[in-house]
């Protein structure tokens, strides 16, 4: 039997930024986790829902008829195929929620594309 | 465009032990919140993994094999058909993710089998 996976265990493993690591897996979901500090691309996931749970700090989601705040213990799901750009003004946990091969920059690539790393 | 959904602001609209409640969904599968305490059934879900994430407190999930214990921001996912029991000594919050349509008894059924309700 497996063990449980811990966050804070989780996040005392990296220190990078934008660099979404694996915590598990449900179904054909992944549980990803990531530090983000500054403002992502604006890109869509044409295949995928994207949940984003905020541990700590605070996610700003920027869609294109307005912004969300995500704060601590709260969660947005930004529908398959809609528009966005997280931007984050300290340095922000994020837990995120999405289909097995979903790709951080979704249908926009470029140098921002990162692959899911293991913890 | 939909707003955040707040864990706290959750908690806050209900009390009922086991029951859980509906925080939102990402593609085919629900995000549910429940407070729990004492012991559950033993059952399995055939058809989805279920996701546990622990807000407050601390679940035990039984499983034939032994226990797993855990804590606060931490993640364990019981597989598909696998026969599982939680319990939990002091009120505990957990998060759930999992396939739609997936009942809290599995294939155990009974007086504890609870309808998934909005908040």
């Amino acid at each position: 039997m497996a063990d449980s996976v811990s966050i804070p265990a989780a996040l005392a493993a990296f220190s990078e930024q934008w660099q979404p690591h694996r915590l598990t897996g449900v179904n054909d979901h992944d549980v990803k986790i990531a530090r983000v500090t500054g403002e992502f691309v604006w890109h869509a996931h044409p295949d995928s829902d994207e949940l984003f749970m905020v541990v700590s700090g605070e996610l700003t989601i920027q869609l294109r008829d307005g912004d969300v705040v995500v704060g601590p213990n709260e969660i947005y799901v930004v529908p398959a195929g809609v528009e966005h750009c997280p931007k984050a003004e300290v340095e922000t946990v994020i837990v995120m929620v999405e289909k097995i091969g979903t790709v951080n920059t979704g249908d926009a690539g470029g140098e921002r594309t990162a692959e899911l790393r293991e913890l």
